[in-house]
């Protein structure tokens, strides 16, 4: 679990958790029917920034105000195929803030009957714009996880 | 046949043609197993890059010259669909330059049996990267198709 | 016009028009800054078949009873750039049914300044999914297009 | 190094390994002017199919005899970006077979300076098409491996 960070897709594990809805499109989908694993990123990158929305730091005004976050690890365990259509709560947290990093917590599951899709975690980094070095959270994310 | 200036796949309607291969990815099929049809613009891409790398100004060098060439229209044609692990051809040319823009024209067929999978048109535009207005192209390709 | 049956983005003249909302995605951008020119495809699906599902024909339960609906060409004019986390309004409506074949008309506008991002035209087929060959449309569809 | 099975892009720990290229297509950047960190997953299927295809059983042919290798998990450690038309060298050798399910390792290099781009393992099962259930690996696979 070291990878992991002791995350196995419980979410209970997870803080300031926040679960938006994603539709899988055909171009989601591969000849065996089932959503391609490389596009599961991008639904985590959809959960990541919408759960940055709602804690009030867009990661959009983050970037305009100089901070990168580039991802500096992943891990993803697929539990379940979904199909073309379906219905996706993607449910996102925070599992660790530590020095110029944040580590975010996923767990996917369908709409239609609860099933456990996949879940997954990332690692980002806080990054200077122009120096490109690692820097410390914003204080805003700081106060809400003390 | 006017938002294709012409052109129908019939690739001797092109100047300065070239191809290149591109081996159809499992990430790039869907459900209905074929090749997704919001992927071959990539391959377009993938054409219209080797092409211009082989003329002698690759698109990269461009962009460091400080000219940027957003696309302004595309068209394309399915004729054949193609499947998982299909070795394509992507023929790509010339069709017209003038003003600032430049129209390519595109013919993908299989490998195997020579089937065409699409044809299409793709024009471009010649931006100035600091003022986004359009510009001429650069000198060498209008010697190029003088 | 006439790869795109006279459409030239105004909705006014598709029937049934629907609107349906895509968020940009960082994964739909590139290095330009902008959205992908080979992204709105996949847009232009999320527009058509929410659209679908709205006239109560969605296009999953098409594949169900046996009809499968390729893209037969594709026409986009790219009209202003949009960018990461840009929420786009897809509105899609239908240009023609005409034998075996449906033309879908698009356009996709931006939410915060009302721009016209792009619009575009699709043409599909409809075609058995065991013989593979071309269908009429579903009695449905016509009736609601009469 | 649990979820990876020890491996950290070393690829002295890999056997049968294989090396493929992939050239960094437009498409596959985002606005930070990187490539995309959902795209590399791609590089990783495209590792694996090359090297299944150099071991003489290529994955179309896995399909076409019955045996679908769904991933089950996968992890990516990125190490430095890589850019708009950087020539990537795709690394990829086994590093565990056992029971119904194969562990690749994927190391990806830059070919201009040697610098790793990113590392990683997938995780996949061996399952029969028809019932979806797991199955040993093909005899040839575990010839190779003993």
């Amino acid at each position: 679990m070291e990878k992991t960070g002791g995350f196995d897709g419980n979410i209970e594990l997870l803080r300031l958790t926040h679960t938006t809805q994603v539709r899988v499109r055909y171009g989601d989908t591969d000849a065996m029917g089932y959503v391609y694993y490389g596009n599961y990123p991008t639904f985590f990158e959809v959960g990541r920034n919408e759960t940055m929305r709602a804690l009030g730091f867009p990661y959009g005004r983050m970037e305009n105000e100089g901070i990168m976050m580039p991802v500096v690890d992943m891990y993803v365990r697929y539990m379940t195929p979904s199909h073309y259509d379906d219905l996706l709560n993607v449910t996102t947290g925070i599992l660790d803030l530590r020095g110029a990093s944040i580590v975010f917590g996923y767990r996917i599951t369908r709409e239609a009957d609860g099933a456990t899709v996949v879940w997954g975690t990332t690692t980002l980094a806080f990054v200077d714009r122009e120096t490109r070095k690692p820097i410390r959270p914003p204080q805003v994310l700081r106060d809400l996880l003390r």
